[in-house]
């Protein structure tokens, strides 16, 4: 897995001149992404594309080469790895990798299921790992490597490394990052069909990575039920793993879509093995993505005593609601000096405490009292995190939320409390979004979300009792093998 | 309530020619958008407001004065109700209400309650109908009336009216609608802590208001359960009334807080009577937002059969596990026409009917397949409505979405089948968001939220035995009279 992301010399096979082919964009990922090693274009019909000289086989790059992505249709790939890189291999020895972009394999029936086993032998024999088929691919922010398409977008880096089995939904959560400042990316591994690497061995060595801090995985199924669960068990006590698993088995497989009785039982295993491995397991994208949002960004909670501190009344009510209602979390109960010291600042409208850890400023807040509140609030010993909610008038926005970034990032790194904001303003107060984020304070545009995203970290930071569903009973490790048997004659029979 | 919302001429009594203060910016919202009757401010210390001739008092002013806003203290307002508005009321008979933006009542305690009940007591005598106090009053975007501040935004015209007893929340509503596109507002009412004017009120007049579509309404409490409940019954026989309710009483009274089983029970019974009532039910502010949404753009659903036309395989995925999860709404069956007809245009490797009313078109498909796809699976009779998800590369987007659009307007409008759209992009394709948006399809982040909503919608549409929460049981009535009661308490504790 090193070996690929750290890729020294990619080629791509099937380089294109024409800026809306995955021929194009990928090389123009790469070239504006600053791939620190060499980019070699295949093509036997152009000469060059932006610019860099165009190969007519890999058999021609003089340079090394580590990755060979493949852009071209199914039979072709065949051919190339049979004839070509076989040839390189055995003369150069460099290749360690190929990703195939394509689909034509397993996901269309027998046929292709065939042509991906073969493919697979091929590779294997020559000792060259693969990403795919019917993929995006790799993405490293530390090398610049991207052999993704149609992203128009540079992922920051960061501390989230998400493994998708679908390339649109890993695309999806970049844009959705990328665009709106939320985090920033280590690894990004698309491998679709899963033909060689898998779930398992890509969470493996992602554990390992201390750049990685938070593992995002959306996994539909898994060749090897056993050997996920190990991996996740292993990674989930080094780091948070947020998983994302559909409720039940790939569409593809009309026929087990009609047993649901059986998938809903197999989904409960999928909840325990998720569970009992120390993972975190999402039902819904937003759930998925807000809960990897919070964990990397914030430190830590080291307790479930949150305080709420709002300008606003009706979502700061809703909020409230939510805590009462959320698995891991309570009010926090403030001490008499900190609501001594609030109601001597505050206006005399302001709501100290009523109910215990809610402090309502009101409208006639100003920006040196949000530096203030929360000040007070997060250095109260009874609070472990807090939950701050304003829709500021346009043209107070920028400094107020300068004022909350100021008392947030002036606390002592090493016993930070986590702080979270809420804004229901649409685009109206973008540059207040966007302070905030960027100080480190992630904003939600409900209130709701807020809680359920710390909620979520809580569960892990906590290693938490807090009560969520129960693990199903029985034999565990059975019921995991026997989910396994039952996915590999799904795969068998081209679902 | 007419008189108010139609009011020719509003005096603003406590205008500033300060940018930053509520004086300032309620005068101004109501000149740029177009307030056709006259603006007066009233401000004995200034000459002008935003070029507006400024007077000494309300009885200075000459002209027609419907509707007097005060955005001065507590007792400033009390001082002018008995003296100014009774003489003005004497001589020239025109002021129909009053907006008393400011807090300093009720919500702080018996003495405010005492101002309150005083205010409301002589108003009362002179005929003068109240909105608020503590409140952020009234819009009509029809006559351009605006007592809002802080907004910077013109609502669009369109068929929302907004009923709220958060000025924050409401206000946050306005700026999400009007950022996003996502709706137009026809009447909005703000009216904090109820001093007169109420939620039944309120929903009553607009229930009889052609251009009113959806009644959108925020309550934390009611002063009269049973006038809320029948005019909640009345509404929802002639338009869909969306309630958000938080679970529990108001935050101010933490006594009551400390009884949440009490409280648990009252809820229930709130969720039985709104149910009764014909009205839906939201539980968090997105699905409130987002049932609204789907209630004002689109044309009703008229059977449970949801078709799921996609571009994206995992995003797709968790829409099909939503349906299969939802209350109201089940995968369509395509029939064998249509599916021949769309394995005819799509690439093989397109996947049409797997599980029924599922197609996938993948990422091989072109501007025009959006347009007859779309087309096909509309014209299917199985078919009631349609879930389009999609990630377009940059370059293609706008042109995607025109294809999608154009589909969707062909329809018959008597006929027309509702379409939903999931785009997982963040900020990444704005414009293709913004084409579908004034095209008339709502567009979601997320898939589970696109599903949530139109379930919502169907709870509406299909007059529902969705198999929802059961009522709770027992005499309705002699509930809802016990909430009225304790709320009545509450209240006069100064809750």
């Amino acid at each position: 897995m090193h070996d690929l992301f750290y890729s020294r010399g990619v080629a791509v096979v099937g380089a294109s001149s024409n800026p809306a082919k995955p021929g194009y964009k990928i090389i123009e990922n790469m070239v504006t992404q600053g791939y620190s090693y060499g980019i070699f274009p295949v093509n036997p019909r152009l000469e060059s594309v932006l610019g860099l000289r165009c190969y007519r086989s890999v058999l021609d790059i003089d340079d090394n080469v580590d990755l060979v992505v493949f852009v071209v249709p199914a039979p072709e790939v065949l051919r190339i790895v049979e004839e070509e890189l076989s040839a390189r291999k055995r003369t150069r020895g460099d290749v360690k990798g190929v990703v195939v972009i394509g689909g034509g394999f397993k996901e269309m029936g027998e046929e292709g299921a065939a042509k991906e086993l073969h493919m697979k032998g091929e590779l294997r024999s020559l000792g060259i790992r693969l990403i795919g088929p019917n993929c995006q691919g790799l993405i490293n922010t530390e090398t610049g490597l991207n052999t993704t398409f149609d992203m128009n977008i540079k992922p920051r880096r960061g501390g989230v490394s998400v493994i998708t089995q679908s390339g649109a939904l890993g695309n999806g959560i970049l844009r959705m990052a990328a665009t709106r400042g939320h985090f920033g990316i280590d690894k990004f591994i698309s491998f679709g069909n899963m033909g060689d690497v898998d779930a398992a061995e890509a969470i493996d060595y992602l554990s390992g990575l201390q750049t990685t801090r938070v593992i995002a995985a959306y996994i539909e199924d898994v060749p090897d039920g056993r050997a996920f669960y190990e991996s996740m068990r292993r990674a989930a006590g080094r780091k948070p793993v947020v998983i994302l698993k559909p409720g039940r088995t790939r569409l593809g497989a009309q026929a087990a879509l009609s047993h649901t009785g059986a998938l809903a039982g197999e989904d409960l295993i999928w909840d325990a093995a998720i569970r009992q491995a120390g993972a975190l397991r999402a039902y819904t994208l937003k759930e998925f993505y807000d809960a990897v949002r919070v964990l990397e960004k914030l430190p830590p909670l080291r307790g479930p005593n949150i305080a709420v501190l709002t300008v606003v009344g009706g979502p700061g009510t809703l909020c409230v609601d939510r805590i009462h209602s959320s698995r891991c979390l309570r009010m926090a109960r403030l001490s008499d000096v900190s609501k001594e010291r609030l109601r001597r600042i505050l206006a005399p409208v302001a709501n100290v405490g009523r109910p215990e850890g809610y402090v309502d400023m009101t409208g006639s807040v100003t920006e040196e009292l949000h530096y203030e509140a929360l000040k007070i609030v997060l250095e109260d010993g009874g609070v472990d995190g807090v939950i701050f909610l304003e829709e500021p008038p346009t043209y107070l926005s920028e400094r107020w939320a300068s004022e909350v970034v100021r008392a947030y990032s002036e606390q002592d790194p090493a016993r930070a409390k986590p702080v979270v904001a809420t804004v229901v303003a649409g685009d109206a107060v973008y540059d207040h979004i966007r302070i905030l984020e960027e100080g480190g304070i992630p904003v939600f545009e409900h209130p709701e979300a807020a809680v359920d995203a710390i909620d979520k970290a809580a569960e892990y930071h906590l290693r938490t009792s807090c009560g969520g569903k129960r693990a199903a009973g029985g034999d565990l490790r059975h019921q995991i093998h026997a989910i396994s048997r039952r996915s590999a004659r799904a795969s068998r029979a081209g679902g």
